[in-house]
């Protein structure tokens, strides 16, 4: 088959010819039907050599797909199942994976994952998968559509879901930078809270126009008069949840002077910035965090949320051979939601 | 090897020549060192044929021992390892197995451990365990020590931990019938929590002795006499946990009597009574519930305990060949602790 | 002013000539908007003379109006405010009123409310209030249609609040009996929850109609039919919250046979009947609670909710010369929601 | 009587002669045992006047002592009553007031409390408390002892308690800067959690050595070695919670170090550096928060485990006379524990 590979440090990903693997004890073999194109992947393209596992290996870390064959001994799906391939694969075996967060494998570091760090990803017709548990059932979603879900829905929903305690009724979140993830996270806290408000905050008119559609309530331009809107809505007190999608320093600084004595401000985006915290600033106990991704059975209550048509994520589809062409949209800001790569004929 | 095997409903089990087991994919063969003598063992002796499983098998879910053999693709372990056995054996894929509590798989009902329930439990000199993620690496413990822990243990521990949030500073727990699991449960709440004021309430002196040695800080003769004093020692406001380790109808309302307006009366015996519950009593918004062993990170966390000396159970050893000797003075109350089987010649 | 008083017990209150009281250091005179006729009024009428505070009071504990008069030191309120008042009035001090939860006070049981344990309540045309912390603005509501909010609405807040943890994406939600709490309970789970099903159980056609429009995803008639098809929903796991909002012996056999493993049993209706706890059932570590009624901060979060219009209650208004009227219609069955005694002229 | 009063911008208080006041309605004359010395005072005093409220005033926010007065209305007390003075003064009516977190009020930032932002505090024989709620019967609690218990132990105790589900068996907390705050935070994990091991760090090594005495398994000098030791003690993971009472620029680099995935790092002290948060550093998801203060129902937490003798402070008294004298040490770094002003003659 031809995978999608980085073969050199550097250098755009290749298409190469490479055997269909074949599962042994425990593995599951999944034919990819849908392969994410993530940011981070653009990273791993630019990343110097001494940054990189072993070359070459197959990008993908967001895959969805049917499994293919079962090794000896993998048990819970049957051969033609449509399946979500979680992606960080953990031990299995410490604490953090026992609970299902292997995100945070005490091992790995939950870096481990087919596409991130070594072992094959998705841009395949087919992905090696090291054991069953890192499966989860689609029921009636098709895997083109939902494998962006493992990434970009994911690590939104986990956002999300750290805080749902604090969205309670007349409570406001804020939605600093609405792309695809910042429009997943406006559609889970709908979902998944009490609360009144949801305001999102970009530069950009036309992705305000999208988040107003994804459920927010008020859409405003960043800036100081976003500022002064957002403690004016909330009697000054500022709101309870505060994401950061861009992690820029001003979309940092926004965030610390929004965010509410005993609120949650989270850093998801990868932007390359820094938010000093003291007694000063952001108020009192208000929680400052970056987590990453998100644990197993988060993603099952992802996939639930999707099957409820509660969440969507707009998908442009590309065929493995324009896959260096969809990275280039994505560099240069051109794609709409996702860019989903589509392994088979 | 020789075997204690169940073979016909409401007999004794008996000693019988079967095979070493050789494991397959991703399933791990232990070497038995220690199979703790429970009391639903009995329960399962005394069962018409209609409520067990497929007979005959072997009996033992309270084991610990070391890896013999790894199964193809089984991973995480070397030969030699001192583990735990987890009881329980879920399917590992619905959402309770993938947060560590395949004894509420939603599957099997966490009804499918070894020993209890048709695949062959601890009561050989080996044992074989479906999938590595049911071992835990038990460090310096003795497994012939340390069985225990994975029912007694891991129980006590379970009932204590999920209440541990109201045993605050000032705060009192009951533990009513302190036999093994009670004198557990004491140590758990030393352990675990800042509860002032531990209570021991049982019919039996002695018990109420070593209690006091395990951590007890008031012992009370059940009766009147004892609500009367709970009562009192609580300004009237009764006990935030009720721990009833025995379950029949009288212990049950004493524990309605001393449990207190938003605490937890939990019910870990299996005496066969039942506590009425409505707007009178027990007090407002006191949660009842009767849990079912623990989770595989508890098991994680019980061991920790155990390897600090912060719990300890009494044990008495017996070999394989004086098996029905230890359930029969089990059945008479004549084991102080666990009665462990100790299968290696 | 005329009240509406209970004057001897077993008797139907009285409209009795009283003066106006003057709020002392601390109190607040409340011009009463509303005041609900409660279920809980009936107990109270026809309960024996020992079981009664001393006679003779106003009757009336779930109120709404204007502040009229503050007291010396009352402050945070101006003449004419629109306000809530609370209903069980604590101690202040104990741990629980520190948390707003005078409805658990350990000096007073939560019981020493205006209207239901001797200090008068709102069926007159003013009441007294003991302390300025019993008072919630309304904001822009209606005193008149705000009353009920305040034990009707509490009461049902606080029972799906407390479980809202369990109620993610893809679970269930059962309510037994949707007469007037029973409704509010199912916007309740609408509001606050990720609930992706609620289910409504009644003996009454036309109430499932009305549930149906509040928001219920099914709605069942009583019977076994009915727990088959809960069942069959959800799985053969059961729901993760049932609330029995009747209470009576049969209910209860049914939301213990649709709980879930882990889930929360809540038992609100005062029907008195009682359910049995034990190991078999409900299912395991499923807690059963019957919580009384909720706490200040709750009170302002149920404002806030009908602030929003997410919840609303059908409201029949009646003078207070027909309060006696109200009670026969409560007490018949022939009441809409809530009957609303106004008591200005 | 004597106050001890900040009269002008950056001058040493002064000892002034002014009437003792007389409570009001719902308002409490306190008779002051002890009011302790606070670094945060030393602050008051070298601020300039724009920062400061109206002069003059008297100091001391860290207040125990007798009830003297009781105003009309204000309950719940008796003359002579030993009672702790909760610090800061709310509104009681926002929603942060009324769950006991006046420390965050809504209306006033918490800072309203006496000795600090402009009604009379504490160094003083008389002081008067704007309302009852304010008081915390002391028990058998020496005033003149209990006093620093309101600011140092109320303090540490919230640092401690929002963290004390991380601290379960296997934990590590580590308390960076063991003054007389650290001392305090190292009784308090000891008391209220599992926590396995609890490591001091700190430039001193007498500091150290009362660390040791105070319950902590692990004392380390500050630099790069104690880093590189609590990740050996953690297995590489790091620390569950990582309190830091120093909040210079090395501590909270050092802090960031040694937190590990989803910890706590918690910024006490005041010492003016400012730790930068993004997806490199700490460790993901670990919780950066800087909190203020404690609440109401927190403090009666204190007392209680101060009464059982689980927490103790070092504590040095002065008469009123010698207030600026005791300032003078506690600039210097010459007092152990704290210094406690006794204005009683």
């Amino acid at each position: 088959m031809r995978a999608f590979q980085l073969v050199q440090a550097q250098k755009p990903p290749e298409l190469r010819e490479v055997p269909v693997p074949d599962p042994g004890p425990g593995q599951v073999l999944v034919k990819v039907g849908g392969a994410g194109a993530c940011h981070s992947d653009l990273h791993l393209m630019e990343a110097p050599a001494e940054r990189l596992p072993k070359l070459p290996f197959t990008i993908g870390h967001e895959n969805a797909g049917w499994v293919e064959k079962l090794g000896p001994g993998a048990t819970g799906f049957a051969s033609g199942d449509p399946v979500m391939v979680y992606g960080p694969w953990g031990c299995g075996i410490c604490a953090s994976c026992r609970v299902g967060m292997e995100n945070y494998c005490e091992n790995s570091g939950g870096l481990g994952g087919g596409g991130l760090a070594g072992p094959d990803g998705g841009m395949a017709p087919y992905m090696l998968v090291p054991a069953a548990r890192f499966l989860i059932p689609l029921g009636t979603l098709d895997p083109r559509q939902a494998a962006p879900l493992s990434d970009a829905g994911l690590t939104s929903y986990h956002a999300v879901k750290r805080s749902v305690h604090l969205l309670g009724a007349g409570s406001t979140a804020v939605v600093i930078g609405v792309g695809g993830l910042g429009q997943m996270a406006i559609q889970m806290v709908r979902a998944l809270s009490a609360a009144t408000t949801v305001v999102a905050v970009d530069t950009d008119a036309g992705k305000l126009e999208t988040a107003k559609r994804m459920g927010a309530d008020e859409v405003l331009l960043s800036g100081e008069e976003a500022v002064t809107r957002i403690k004016d809505m909330t009697g000054q007190q500022g709101a309870q949840l505060v994401l950061d999608m861009v992690g820029i320093d001003p979309t940092l600084r926004m965030a610390a002077q929004v965010a509410r004595v005993l609120g949650h401000l989270t850093i998801v985006g990868l932007g390359g910035g820094a938010l000093p915290v003291n007694f000063s600033s952001p108020p009192h106990e208000c929680s400052v965090a970056s987590p990453y991704w998100g644990s197993l059975p988060e993603l099952m209550e992802v996939i639930t949320l999707a099957q409820q048509q509660k969440i969507k994520m707009l998908v442009e589809h590309f065929p493995l051979e324009r896959a260096n062409e969809a990275y280039q949209l994505l560099h240069d800001g051109k794609i709409q939601g996702r860019a989903v790569i589509t392994p088979q004929p």
